[in-house]
């Protein structure tokens, strides 16, 4: 669909002078065992943990990631580096209620069952095959293989807590 | 936390060079009725839709949003601003099942009620004061005004299927 007919669809508002310099800067999902989704975040997928909060009178802990090409743009000094990361698109919250990793029986809602509503998250990759090889070899859990169903160009895998993630490689959805 | 403090968490990896590229690229949230959900994202945030595709045997349909300081950086091409917005982070998925919008007793889950999972959406805006006193104006449900609870520089509000969206100001939170 073209830009123009977008813009025109039942809804569609033109940005008002308000709302400049706003950005959709997180989402934020609660985890199990904080230690474990830190692992898949991290060496999976490549995000790197930026902040840190902990409330202990609320038994919670907050862990903001981000997934950049160069770690070098990110702020040494402590405050900087929150400012600048409540300034960026794309981040990550992780939450974790104190003591659920120790439930065995404790799981949190993926979504994509009743009652639905949150869907997924999507990873982008330059290359699609390359990335499922290599979550294949890992051990990761697949919801979706490249080779199921209908939509061969994506795949989703699942994150420790069984939140989707969409894997895709944009230039294999044009062609 | 400083950095090293937060890389040396545990669980946390060292990005792995096969990891390169990779973009955390979109959320997806299901909405019970499109027009509502756009005029909301686009008028209240000043989210622009750049891609729609309808799945007409599945009875759905998905619109892919930015939000983007100047819209001139969206491709015009259809194809070029499909592989654009692939590989952008923060973009915002809405998903739509046709004819949820004429059950009036159909509500997706937000996440905040058993049985949780998702948590929210954020958009940090330049100025939470007068974001607030906009969305006040504007009628927008508050799920948390600034001055409710402890936490006085956030405020969260809700969109038409009561997804909660945190709203902040980078600065605010250093203060």
């Amino acid at each position: 669909m073209s830009l123009s007919h977008l813009l025109d669809m039942p809804g569609v508002n033109t940005p008002e002078a308000a709302t400049r310099g706003y950005v959709f800067n997180h989402t934020m999902i609660r985890v199990k065992d904080l230690a474990r989704s830190l692992d898949f975040y991290t060496r999976m997928l490549g995000f790197t943990p930026v902040h840190r909060q902990d409330f202990p009178d609320a038994a919670f802990t907050i862990v903001y990631l981000v997934l950049v090409a160069d770690r070098a743009i990110i702020p040494e000094d402590d405050a900087a580096r929150l400012q600048w990361v409540l300034g960026q698109p794309g981040v990550l919250e992780l939450t974790h209620n104190h003591g659920t990793e120790h439930d065995e029986s404790f799981r949190y809602h993926h979504g994509n069952a009743e009652p639905r509503g949150f869907g997924h998250l999507c990873v982008s990759v330059p290359d699609v095959e390359e990335a499922c090889a290599r979550f294949e070899a890992m051990g990761v859990t697949f919801q979706k293989r490249l080779t199921d169903g209908r939509m061969k160009h994506i795949a989703f895998i699942r994150d420790p807590d069984d939140y989707w993630i969409e894997i895709l490689q944009p230039a294999s959805i044009i062609a």
